[in-house]
């Protein structure tokens, strides 16, 4: 069993908590929020932590832990347990996954893998710049491993295939989220990709701000030329200019059913010299947990068996095979190598 | 550079020379096809290779070989020379793939990539049973590496990730081959998926039976429940059951517009139970070349970035992520590990 902690535990890390249930060969062992952190050897149960309002209160598995410290006292105290972890983390400034990442690596005894749902292009380029610090402390980190970047992306990488040239890569997806309060964090998020609004503002909005600005729109809000990481992720592969990558979308914050259907779509030029698009639909029914989560774990599943090879450092979700079951695999531990 | 040797000059064998040409960091150094090879360290052009009926005539790197023996004659003067292989091979018995391997492995010092774009479930089958003789020989094999199994299979291995069950995957191509005589074996070994025929059938017919059969039909070829190693590929990925995979097709051997487009439909359960379907469209203008040699050319990058961390055996395409370009990337010689 491949032994995960998840670092947040919001609507994202509760829906990677339910996600690792379903998916074969992962047992959720420790999870984090800003009060304190559970954790628990032989797993821990998505039933009991949907009970608790903070994951300390998880019954003789929770722990208070100093405010704010709660990520960094479960990895000093059970780093060396875990093959992976996930950061469950939207919202936060861009310097937040390398600066967390640079304190796991040197300051707990964690050696494995970590994968992030990140959204912007500026946390990658941050992340680059540790790369060969995270290769010397063992950890195989996969960037951009949700929806968009993460599944969406990986599908652009493989769709471009039958191309010579990538000529454009557009991702437009729809979101629909019947209860915005629960993905506060994510809601908030998608302001910063709205004309008009900048970090510093929609960090100093109240809850009743967004819910009036929620208002002035009924629900909707129309994401234009985002800045995501799919295109510093898809230009690191060699497919294209960042700039050929385009994303943006609608989303409901008031209504389950997303108003329009995710699309990726891949226009390119054939040997034969003819330009041509090929297009994948997502299934309505799929949520955000859906397409973030389970790409997420099957990254952190390709990811052990990479990390088993030897591969360390700074790796995007558009250069690993995401992998359905993670039966049979679990970190090797090196002595026994 | 990537330093590639192809083994077949048919449709298929010409159009991954031709497709080499495009995609960055690859270098075609070899050839072979029935009578002969041709050889050049400095690479050879598919301009020439197109000027010439079989491949020996290649000015200056053109070698005449004893019948049948030039896949072999190829590997044993220059298999220390190359980085990958890819077998452009079609409609071969079953056991094929796995004879020619094991031979190459034993009696050549080829050591590294091999890529093939097979169809057939029993040629995988047979592949696995010389998993452990691969790794042994150091070498690396990705199998199923075309369209279908291949591009579409690493599709449908993506788009299952939002789901914790996968209900079904469909495969279902249109092809459009404007003068079948191009691809003649590729025609042919689509027969065996009609219903009446058999392989001793197939291979008893001559050039003008397949004439005859194609007029009785205007061409049209509509292939049901094909035996295509998608099947046993995504089962080994534990996606689901080899029964839910179907695959199936209409080709035209008349005209190269496609008679339909070509879909991989993604049925699955997400993790709040509810039923629905990713898809995937192909685009209408890219033809078997493209869709075959493209991500043939991305496996081979990926099995060459495996290979130099020690990745060794048979993997299938659905472990593997392709890679759009190779810059950069070459076999490394054991000495300056």
């Amino acid at each position: 069993m491949i032994k995960v902690a998840i670092l947040g535990a919001g609507g994202l890390g509760r829906g990677m908590a339910q996600m690792l249930e379903h998916r074969k060969g992962f047992q959720l062992v420790g999870i984090a929020d800003t009060e304190g952190y559970a954790y628990c050897d032989t797993g821990l149960n998505f039933k009991t932590l949907q009970s608790v309002a903070h994951v300390h209160l998880y019954p003789e598995a929770g722990v208070k832990t100093t405010p704010k410290q709660a990520i960094m006292q479960l990895l000093q105290a059970h780093g060396s347990q875990l093959d992976a972890i996930f950061m469950a983390l939207p919202n936060l400034p861009v310097t937040f996954y390398k600066d967390i990442t640079q304190q796991i690596a040197t300051e707990t005894n964690f050696k494995g893998v970590i994968v992030d749902a990140l959204k912007r292009t500026q946390a990658v380029e941050m992340l680059l710049t540790i790369n060969k610090k995270l290769a010397q402390e063992d950890i195989l980190y996969i960037t951009g491993a949700g929806a968009t970047p993460g599944f969406l992306t990986t599908i652009a990488a493989v769709a471009a295939q039958s191309f010579v040239e990538v000529k454009h890569i557009n991702i437009h997806f729809g979101v629909g989220v019947s209860n915005w309060e629960q993905y506060r964090a994510t809601i908030r998020e998608d302001f910063l990709h709205m004309p008009g609004f900048t970090p510093a503002m929609v960090e100093a909005m109240t809850d009743a701000d967004i819910e009036a600005e929620l208002d002035k729109r009924n629900g909707l809000l129309e994401l234009v030329d985002m800045e995501h990481a799919d295109d510093i992720i898809l230009e690191l592969t060699g497919l294209c200019h960042r700039d050929q990558i385009t994303v943006g979308g609608l989303v409901d914050a008031r209504n389950a059913k997303k108003p329009v259907a995710t699309t990726v779509t891949i226009e390119g030029v054939t040997v034969a010299g003819q330009t041509t698009k090929h297009q994948f639909i997502v299934g309505n029914e799929t949520t955000m947990v859906d397409n973030v989560c389970g790409p997420a774990c099957g990254f952190m599943a390709s990811g052990v068996q990479l990390y088993n090879l030897g591969l360390r450092g700074l790796k995007t979700s558009a250069e690993v095979m995401p992998r359905f079951s993670a039966e049979g695999i679990h970190k090797q531990v090196a002595q026994s190598l």
